[in-house]
């Protein structure tokens, strides 16, 4: 009988064992995809692209054991050979071959050049073959990055008292009720695809306290822009037992403050690659939409249209004043108008016409939508009966109120977003894996 | 202006707090919502609870400075009072009230006794009042413990060098392609969504070499038993550079040693409070399946019907066999039959009957399925019709494969199923927040 016992170390090494001063004049083993080879003469470069890096192995005739031309590019091996210091070559070392073993081999010559330093290809064509531009390296680096984000959300969260829940994604109904929404049949049944996991997370409120979802949502939205998407992955919480919907920006504030320390320890590689420097945390100013506006439209002389909504051109320059006025890169806008919030939104008891809300911009971007909910259960019945909404479908919902549930609030934020502000991107869909919108659904 | 600069400290005690020595005899507040009241004459505990755990509250008339008939169970209330040691109390410590403030009130009594240690109430009756029923400490617990298994995943994989991803749900084509798909409607195109993200982190590991992804997957299976669901979290990774399928194991063998200490240091609470002892992970045997056929056979005299499937039955009688004989709370079967895989998994070269993949059974139920895929492109391309399939809708995966790709395998985990086990539950349906199966989609 055959008994597995864990993880063995292999004999072949990563970028961060070859660092490891001991090993320099030893013979080593690594393995990778060849990303690229600089033919020099008598010598070449074969440049490994390994999970963390790059890795310059050296060819030379005669000791290398091998002939160059077995080597293509985009061949994955196992190569052999002496460690090295090397202060040209990545990371400061190289590796002189001596053998190769060919773990396998491409059957076509690649069709973008994803060793250069840039990758001179339009979105569209790097969405068409996005398992094969993101070889590049600093198309891969956006990614790692968000993979930091969404763990320092958890991270923070955990340490804050948060529970890690998983809702449904396919229901009989939605939050936020209305349009907007992706419907299916589900064994001959009527349903949906959620468009927030708002319900099931304030269901929760009343079981754990404090709960976060990190999950996909879906928004059957027709807009065709640079900063929508049909799909996308939202960082969500919701907390119980708040003084009032400041307890949720200073929660979010420690959530950025949190992550952008853990970019700046675990993934400084990747902010070198992509030439990043981290937004500003520490002091997030908040103002009133109300005021806001008015800031903004003195400023740089625009009118305002119509004082109960936020266009995408005063959000940008919204963004752009407090950048001016205060050197911040983000900004909380708070007190939204009730007209546009959903039926939970706490209304401000001093002027019922806006919420306890906010919105939080990233250079001008709304990354965040927040806000106290309402906890008591007559008065969410009858937010929803002047809202002209039906109560069917949100039994339990309601009930979850009826039974009790402590003051509370939370927010959403789209983890895409907050990449493509944070590595400075136009397009949120360079920035999201596999992007889905009016006409990419596929791969 | 105002500024968020961050988490305050909160002048209310959580109950780790609370243990602090130096603070018995000192005044403290508390929040939390009224677990139940128990009347002992001129005293009544107030239990509270917490997202922690319970804590006793004792009302002595005179001393409270409220009246009793203030406090009504579900309320959430904020309590201020004397920390006093008291060994009967949960944690060994209790609050002699002197003040309180009533943050929320419910509107009507409670319709499940979720203060009783096991809640007496059917499947139905809990899945019912979901948001209720699980303020039930013991129901409560079960999510904690299946929010500590995805931690230990991503923890775990994090420091093995994996890159988490977040790929897309909806899409035009599905994984392995053939019936079991929801259908949507996306934008007057067919669309459907995935039952896993096979494809996409396979074409992830050309990019990051390791991937994993913890995320919905849908099921459009007309199964009705209390082992399927028609939407789970799956616990996918995928990893190149592999020397065969048994490092897959190996993996996944690494990450239940760690989840389960992970369990037993942070979620030691948890554990007792469901009576729960940890499996064993230390030597996971792992048996060929047409060996394990024979096994279950000759031991409990039980006919081989089919040569290449595995009935529930004889996966239960394999779980009991390796339980008897060596012990083991898991088992690895493997070498399943290439007609029962999918196009990708790479068959047996000693004998393409079979491939070279597996399944793991934790007490005879299969949590797992995995195995190493086919990495050669032109392999590929003719198991695709060797299997009848067509092309069209893969183009993108394929050409992952005609531009490089390396050895490599992976595997999907249920983490409902996972849980279901760790807690010794025989319906999934007990261990998913909010379960979706034929019958079932609401709330």
């Amino acid at each position: 009988m055959d008994f597995m016992t864990g993880v063995k170390k292999a004999d072949t090494l990563e970028l961060g064992e070859l660092l490891d001063k001991a090993l320099i004049g030893q013979s080593v083993k690594v393995n990778g995809a060849i990303h690229t080879i600089r033919h020099m003469g008598d010598v070449a470069f074969v440049i490994l692209r390994k999970r963390d890096g790059l890795l310059q192995c050296v060819y030379e005739e005669g000791t290398a054991g091998f002939e160059l031309k077995d080597l293509k590019e985009a061949a994955a091996i196992e190569a052999e050979g002496v460690l090295e210091e090397e202060e040209r070559a990545p990371g400061g070392i190289e590796i002189r071959m001596t053998g190769v073993k060919i773990l396998s081999q491409p059957s076509a010559p690649m069709p973008l050049a994803i060793s250069k330093w840039k990758l001179n290809t339009s979105l569209d064509a790097k969405l068409n073959m996005r398992s094969i531009s993101l070889r590049n390296v600093r198309e891969r680096a956006k990614f790692k990055l968000q993979e930091g984000i969404v763990r320092g959300f958890r991270e923070f969260l955990y340490s804050e008292g948060f529970t890690e829940i998983h809702t449904p994604k396919i229901g009989a109904k939605s939050a936020e009720g209305g349009a907007n929404l992706f419907k299916l049949d589900y064994f001959h049944r009527p349903a949906v695809l959620q468009q927030s996991p708002q319900l099931y997370k304030q269901m929760m409120v009343g079981v754990f306290d404090r709960v976060f979802e990190t999950a996909p949502v879906f928004r059957a939205e027709k807009h065709n822009t640079k900063r929508h998407l049909n799909e996308y992955t939202s960082l969500d919480f919701e907390m119980g037992y708040i003084d009032g919907f400041e307890d949720i920006m200073a929660m979010e504030t420690g959530f950025l403050q949190y992550a952008m320390r853990l970019l700046g320890k675990e993934y400084a590689k990747e902010l070198e690659i992509l030439n990043i420097t981290l937004p500003k945390t520490e002091r997030i100013p908040a103002v009133r939409f109300d005021r806001a506006k008015e800031l903004a439209s003195e400023k740089y002389n625009r009118k305002i249209r119509n004082p109960f909504d936020l266009e995408p051109e005063e959000e940008a320059l919204i963004g752009q004043y407090f950048k001016e006025e205060y050197g911040a890169d983000f900004v909380f806008v708070t007190h939204y108008p009730s007209k546009k919030r959903p039926f939970y939104a706490m209304d401000d008891p001093e002027d019922p016409r806006f919420t306890l809300s906010f919105d939080l911009l990233y250079h001008g971007l709304e990354i965040t939508t927040g806000g106290q909910r309402i906890h008591d259960y007559q008065t969410l019945v009858d937010k929803i009966a002047a809202k002209g909404m039906e109560e069917e479908g949100l039994e339990q919902y309601l009930n979850t109120f009826r039974y009790g549930m402590p003051p509370h609030g939370g927010l959403g934020i789209g983890l895409e977003r907050l990449t493509m502000k944070l590595t400075g991107e136009d397009n949120v869909r360079e920035t999201t894996l596999y992007p889905r919108d009016l006409s990419r659904l596929e791969p």
